[in-house]
């Protein structure tokens, strides 16, 4: 079997430029100014599709950001899969943590700094290196392979579900392979068979009509800001657990097996605090922070507004303030149950005096495949001889919608190799990707393909 | 005796139009991009007062924006009055609920609309007319005058302590008067003769050392903006109360004799309700909300902030959060003992994981003036003949930080004769001024001159 790494080590520097050019392109799909970047960089990867190689390939609309879509078949009866990816990124800001400007591409240390790098257009990246060094080495690709590539996974995913179901017969396939997880630590190669899924709400409270003077009226109006910090508070207990009623009641429990398999990876949350700065992780009680960072669910206040935020002082009663809520799920919970259950607690406990409006903002649920799939067992094979490393089981605390997605409405299982680490400040400023796993990466995926071409022939 | 009456009322289009272009110039002083505007206000007002006849007019530094100041001094051996006034004005934002913008003055309905038309520029600019008047129609002033018209108020009086304490022969009077407070109602002449003070701070909350992924990090990582929250809701009670350990203990009480004066103003709760458009007027048990108003400390939340506060969704833990906090104080509060009690209180309920700091903003104690004081009378009379109604003492819930100051380093007493009325949204959008008191202000204030020579010599 050939293994493309010479190919792939001949082009690097090509390759590593092309990336940059991608990465050049701000898709910020939270901010509607970027609609043209989105457009712009379906484009580019549209025009790469073509240039390495693949057939059919379309940027198809959705109502929101467009998709782009590709495939070659060259093994008629063979088995196919479906990789996704999305080439949106996070928002930037706060822009003054950046050392390099997130659109301007920088390696450092072995590291490639931008917006994206890691999360995802690294990785779809890499995808489409690895089919252009099969094609390149051997002429044809061991299975047939559609692309998937799309604008919104950063804001919900809210029009690919419809996309998808509307063509299902173009995007079926025996499985779907996604890259835009992580390893669970440098050198150690692994695949992760969980996810958690996501709720995300708006809280908006509104007091007097406008801002008032605190001096003619502090002491009778209310506060928009103190009632918003009232009520937000009461989200919690205490102890750091949630206190809002039934969120907890779909939550299928860790099995022991879990938590042993959890316990010999040897997490240190000593070296968790280190490197996020911090003297304390606080979460749910009864559980170590790995359990809770795979396993158990959450609710993040993402951000908080409301009155005065300028230079100086302002004597001012806010009219309005709002928050940005979000709940990380694990199996088996309901987003919709879970933002019912939030809903009642915020109406239930909304202080006198002030109006609350709720903004429902949409959820996925959490994910897991099974781990005896054939895929699964080409994947660990590939990851383990690229690695030189045995592979290993690991869940992921983030979400990835559209798995549960294709598995609704394709029923097709899906396999994450993911090649990022979390320390590379995905959704944070100065993100980047450890170009080893770059390398590693696509040498893994190379012989993935050609083992799955077994493992499901 | 002269009233000036059929001079302002000649000239009247002409004052307004004079106003206006004093309103056009933005002289916010929280904000430093403004100030070259903040110069260029005093160098407009400077330039008026040399035209309209005072002497030694002049411009002084003061380490942060200039005062302006000006005398005239007719009578030799007779008593002096300060004029105090400050011609910086409040932020606008958010600037979007103005119905015309803040720096382009307009009449609509009797009421001139701009920030700054009622606090403070519209009535330090009526005592400039007055003078004008009085100049005009006896060619002398009934008093020796000195004025004093400040750039800091709005920004807590900074440098105005140490100005006033080495100018203490150049500003020596007998009496202060200072136009910068509400009357009780429309056609309710009356005469404010206690101010609640003010504390200043900011809190800030830092937790992880940037901005964390919610997927990657959610469930152990220390939320910045959930420890906001959790932190300033222990500064209330659940009744409305505040909770910090020795808020009140200097709080002096309201007597029965104040409560039965307050209470025979027939001030309608339900009114303050409509007027606010909320449900409920929240604050400390066991008072009235004109109690809480004028005779009752708050501690406010002005302003709040954390995360990402942009369109749609960002599944982030932010790393900082904050907000700013003023409480308005009453007799006899020390402000800097307020501080001290609220710093021990955040400090003790920090929540676990993040790091808080807290930054002092300043502040200066409330005030209150002998009701017996012969300038004091003088404005009483002087505003029952204008408005031909028996004028009214109350109180203001509002502070002006340097009535103190005058009491502490000058001991002179001070007379508070504004003529704004609450709803004028000083420190909001739409701040205005209603022209029936620029008009019967100016005849009170050109009336209270001349008993002010009587009462005093």
């Amino acid at each position: 079997m050939r293994d493309g790494d010479a190919y792939l080590k001949e082009h690097r520097d090509e390759h590593l430029s092309q990336l940059m050019d991608l990465l050049r392109i701000p898709s910020i799909s939270a901010l509607s100014e970027h609609k043209p970047d989105m457009r712009r960089t379906a484009e580019w990867l549209a025009a790469e599709m073509r240039r390495i190689g693949l057939t059919r390939v379309e940027i198809m609309e959705t109502g929101g950001n467009p998709v782009v879509y590709a495939e070659r078949a060259d093994n008629p009866g063979g088995p196919t899969a479906l990789i996704y990816g999305h080439y949106d990124v996070q928002p930037v800001d706060p822009l003054d943590l950046w050392v390099t400007p997130p659109f301007e591409p920088e390696i450092r240390d072995g590291k490639l700094y931008a917006r994206g790098a890691s999360d995802d257009k690294g990785q779809v990246f890499m995808h489409l290196k690895v089919i252009e060094a099969m094609l390149a080495e051997e002429g044809r690709l061991p299975v047939n392979l559609k692309l998937l590539i799309e604008g919104e996974e950063e804001v919900g995913s809210e029009n690919l579900e419809r996309f998808i179901a509307e063509h299902r017969d173009l995007l079926k396939a025996d499985v779907v392979v996604i890259s835009d997880t992580a390893l669970y630590a440098r050198g150690v190669p692994s695949l992760t068979y969980a996810l958690r899924g996501l709720a995300a709400l708006e809280v908006h409270v509104t007091g007097a009509k406008g801002d008032l003077h605190s001096g003619a009226f502090g002491g009778a109006a209310p506060n928009a800001a103190q009632a918003l910090v009232r009520l937000l508070a009461t989200l919690h207990r205490p102890d750091g657990g949630i206190a809002v009623a039934g969120f907890y009641e779909q939550v299928r429990p860790l099995s022991q097996e879990e938590r042993d398999a959890f316990s010999a990876l040897g997490f240190s949350e000593e070296a968790l605090m280190a490197d996020l700065g911090v003297s304390a992780l606080p979460g749910e009680p009864g559980f170590t922070a790995l359990e809770r960072l795979w396993a158990r669910p959450t609710l993040e206040i993402n951000g908080i507004f409301g009155g005065f935020q300028g230079e100086g002082t302002k004597t001012v009663i806010p009219a309005r303030a709002g928050a940005k809520i979000t709940c990380r799920l694990v199996p088996d919970q309901d987003p919709e149950r879970v933002l019912d259950a939030i809903e009642a607690h915020l109406k239930a406990n909304c202080p006198p005096g002030v109006k609350l409006e709720i903004r429902r903002m949409g959820g996925a649920p959490a994910a897991m495949t099974p781990i005896d799939h054939p895929a699964i067992r080409a994947a660990m094979q590939a990851l383990s001889e690229a690695y030189g490393a045995e592979a290993r089981f690991i869940r992921t605390g983030g979400s990835i919608p559209v798995v549960g997605t294709f598995g609704r409405v394709l029923g097709t299982p899906c396999v994450l190799m993911g090649f990022g680490l979390e320390e590379e400040n995905f959704h944070a400023p100065n993100e980047h990707f450890h170009l080893e796993n770059f390398d590693t990466g696509m040498r893994a995926l190379y012989r993935f393909w050609h083992h799955l071409a077994e493992t499901m022939k």
